[in-house]
């Protein structure tokens, strides 16, 4: 896992600037004969695009996704997939007061510090627009592990700002709302909060969690390639993240042990405190991530920086930005977990069994 | 970064079961030329060990650690160094009784429906005892920042229990107590609440955080090899583990973009809500974690459970365990921290720069 | 190094069937600020391509090669460069009466067992079309190692089927005629002999040498990393490669020690039987490869085989197939060199010095 | 696959030098179950010992491998298998007076030059000394094939010096002579050989071929990750390894299509050019492999180098060498076949079927 390849049995590589020509994945790895389409991929592609409500960035990309390789008659050969979409929405132009200036918060004082260089036009690599290939592929993987296994995957917004969201959940409503919201009362809340940030100029965090039922026990290979650490590691690397929880999570620093350890009977567990995994390795339970995500640091509120000879400057960003890329991560973060169950699914095969 | 092995140019792999003759590792990929000694990874492995003060485990090993390869006259070679450590005061026979039981909250349900076998003793590999090749290892990648960029690291105890301990902070008082306590005057209340916790049986959550000063910016590989995504994998691989944050974490959920987002001045940040990293890249901020630690499910109070026949059996855990891990988890994430950043000082060598 | 990627620091991962709708490369790890352009790969894959001599296939491909992203303003941008070219003459109907049948000394058998599948198409992934990536990928080394080391590489076809092409060598000749033979007064006789050969409808080997000149010393990872270690895999991967050879290579087979051992002197070493590698480590010398290729096995002439029910045919092949693979394998070989040495150039500078 | 760790799913990261205190391995992704015995590792690491024979370096080691880890009641339990062995017989003062000075032919300049640093004790680790834990976890991966799948690996003498020992093979005698050779009748001419170099002070070079018998179809990832590719980089990892070889090997250069490819039949493949591979991938046939040894550099005959300083001086080489490594490198090469064959077993299980 490095650089711009995430996996490994499952292999995906991701490359495109989000405003250049086009963006695209390999992934590497995927076992034969498994059909997939390219309009199956678009489906999963609609619900993480912007432009869809008020509440996103208004940049409108169609996401007509290619498949270039690896699909021969509608099924997968074993050989790389190549994934591609023109990118027909970007205004650089856009771009062009702040391209020597650092947006405090964003990426683009340490990519010039790493690399030597400027990419100004809307984040280059490390715009959210890098995301939609993870969508891509983990439509694939979710795919895959609905029909290898009976895997189903879900995720919600568990919080916005101030407002919790899953204090009561209705799960298929969740993609019945821009939020991805499981609570339909909470919705028309949601919404003036947003309408009355996005006026403001203000952005704000998020709480996305997720869940995947049907994984059975045994997956994770401990010590150093633990379900849970690849499934920190996948969702910290999404953009603004800032934190991520298995099971209990930080709850679990102040709970006593008798409390968190979830007992076990002939019928089950009779708690998931632990999030599906125990000593790194699926325990047959839910399989239960938390990601936070910082408030977008793209705004039009001005405030003090520097440009890129030192000057001390007052920055204010125009361009088209998500008042809260929580709102749209609740597809990415189902991605990855797809990506990296059906990762160790792959492993598992490889290291287990005679 | 798979199974055993930690790291991609920096490679630690640690091998050996808490109740088996030795534990080790192997280091490779340290540049040559760095001046160590055995003496100066065992002062690291005393801050981890068990059985120095009432609040920990009572096994007593003495860590006595030996450098086997890769060191010539008193510094590396660039050649694989061999560390080796016997076990000496293991008690496999405290594990007869549950040699074929389940311990809720434990690895042993998952190792064996993953290996199909129960390696019962102590534990076997998914034992705190693994943890001891971490902090050697890291010894040696505390002195190659030191002594290469200046970096210092520092961790400490932030939570234990319903118990902050980050409130009061005086830095040089960390290692002068058992706890890693940053503020002396919790000490008295730290040990009443533990002394009360090994009476009643019980075990408590800790919250340990650390901080990397002196990091360049520019350390990080986007996207799938930012530093925060390494950290994250880094931490969860800790046993216990059960969530990570950089910078302010989940406080980022709640928190609006103009209070988040760090102002820059030619003079610095005037914040770290970052956590010392942006688009996965070190700024050059104090780069910042927190990890969250589940109580210890190794209890001697009996609960339900199941044995290797899945039978309904009541369970209670002898041996010698850990009233809360997170007290001795200090130095595991100074080392986790250190070896994450020692890698990318070398990942960051190769792919940079002209 | 796996499946459809190749190196480590420089990770080139290809896509793309012969038949399919494109082919492309992610080039990931690309230091920044190397000046490429289009047209600069557009050379080196001209050298390879097929259709430009009575001598090879006549396929037709423009290999119009597009830069998809990171490069900005002329120069790399240490974020992933993708490549790609558009398929344009595949004929896939040549195809259509071997669809079923498997071609002795050919790949489609063992990916059918493999994959459990038929990609009859023009040979699907294993064919030579891939290799046009490698060139691709080749081009930006070649040139990275020139301008940041002064490193240059040469490849010549050093036998065609019984004749020796290396007796007499005249090095700036080997572009000006359709063998990459380095004996322009040997041109004659290959014309006529590759005629005979394919009227005939046979095939014949070759091998193809390579040097490397100008590499500096300590390139190269004992013990599995080493330099002549990853020449041999890198060459070993090229479709129709049944030998590897460094330095004397076989002939050290019958040489003595005192013959073998190149003696130094301070001037340099007075020989290079080691092939300027020693320990899998760079010596200095010039880095010299030899590369042995198999005749083509998709020959009109008929042969025994089966199809894929196991019934006993007689197949014969028709499409548009090169009679000596070696003939176009000069600039592969050199891609492959360029891309081992760019990737231990990078490794060299994160494994070594303070 | 790097540094000092070989394979993917199987792998194998070896430490020690030659004249350090002791070697050893890490075998990790062994699958759980395997009976495996101290007793068994010896037997192999015997038939690679030096001095059994007057024709092999005259050190002595007693070869007492020990299992630290990953091994429970006999078998293996799918954690990392640690094996040991002392150094008991190195004499490091042998080497005192070539201890600023460079043998020709030898890795000390090159290590040297890598690492800034000079390990003069007995080559360090570029001793064959690392060959034996190859052997150690290649006994490993022998047992494992033979058990699961009924693989059986054997190695022989093919050419010492100018004397071919394969034109008339009895396999079972192969283990009968100490040089693995295959021919009974050619053994006194090889003892001969071998006592007149001997005294002359020469050393010579040689080839070992080897075989596996029963490896199924399917097995090697196209198109880096390719089974003959990994052969190649697995031979030429081994110590004065200059030539690798599959199937017709370099005699393919001048063969023509009709005869190498190898015609098919309901009842199986009519010959065997390819060496049981085909687009890198197992057909099913024997897996064949040809490696070229070098002759040893390290002769007491003298000859021209430098010294660290760069000053013309003659060198000699005292110390206790063989004067063929060849004659030890049959169960080597049997040990690194073996080892790709277990990680492409498991490579194959991952990366296919549903």
């Amino acid at each position: 896992m490095s650089l711009n390849t995430f996996g490994r049995m499952l292999r995906v590589t991701t490359w495109g600037e989000s405003h250049g020509p086009a963006i695209g994945c390999v992934i590497d790895g995927c076992p034969p004969g498994l059909e997939i389409s390219e309009e199956e991929i678009r489906v999963e592609l609609e619900r993480r695009a912007t432009g869809r409500s008020r509440h996103t960035s208004q940049r409108r990309e169609a996401d007509d996704v290619k498949i270039l390789s690896g699909v021969f008659e509608g099924r997968t050969t074993g050989t790389p997939i190549s994934l591609f979409i023109e990118n027909t929405d970007a205004r650089s132009k856009d771009y062009g007061n702040i391209a020597r200036q650092f947006r405090p918060g964003h990426a683009d004082y340490t990519y010039f510090k790493k690399y030597g260089h400027r990419d100004y036009r809307g984040g280059g690599r490390s715009s959210a627009r890098e995301t939609t290939m993870r969508v891509a592929a983990g439509a694939l993987a979710k795919k895959w592990l609905a029909q290898t296994h009976g895997i189903a995957i879900h995720g919600w917004l568990a919080q916005l700002g101030e407002i919790r969201c899953d204090t009561d959940t209705q799960w298929d409503t969740v993609n019945d709302n821009p939020f991805f919201c499981p609570d339909p009362a909470r919705v028309p809340e949601l919404e003036a909060y947003m309408d009355k940030l996005r006026k403001s100029g203000d952005s704000t965090g998020a709480r996305v969690d997720a869940r995947a039922t049907g994984v059975p026990a045994g997956w994770g290979e401990p010590v150093y390639g633990k379900l849970d650490a690849d499934l920190a590691t996948a969702m910290m690397s999404i953009n603004a993240t800032k934190g991520v929880e298995i099971g209990a999570g930080f709850d679990s620093v102040s709970q006593l042990g008798t409390e968190h350890r979830d007992e076990m009977t002939p019928e089950g567990f009779l708690g998931n405190h632990a999030g599906g995994i125990l000593g790194g390795i699926s325990s047959g339970q839910d399989v239960t991530v938390s990601v936070a995500f910082k408030p977008t640091s793209s705004l039009r509120l001005p405030c003090r920086s520097i440009d890129m000879d030192g000057n001390e400057i007052e920055v204010v960003t125009k361009g088209r930005h998500d008042p809260c890329v929580g709102i749209r991560a609740t597809p990415i973060v189902e991605a990855m977990l797809a990506l990296v169950l059906m990762d160790h699914a792959l492993r598992h095969r490889g290291q287990t069994g005679q």
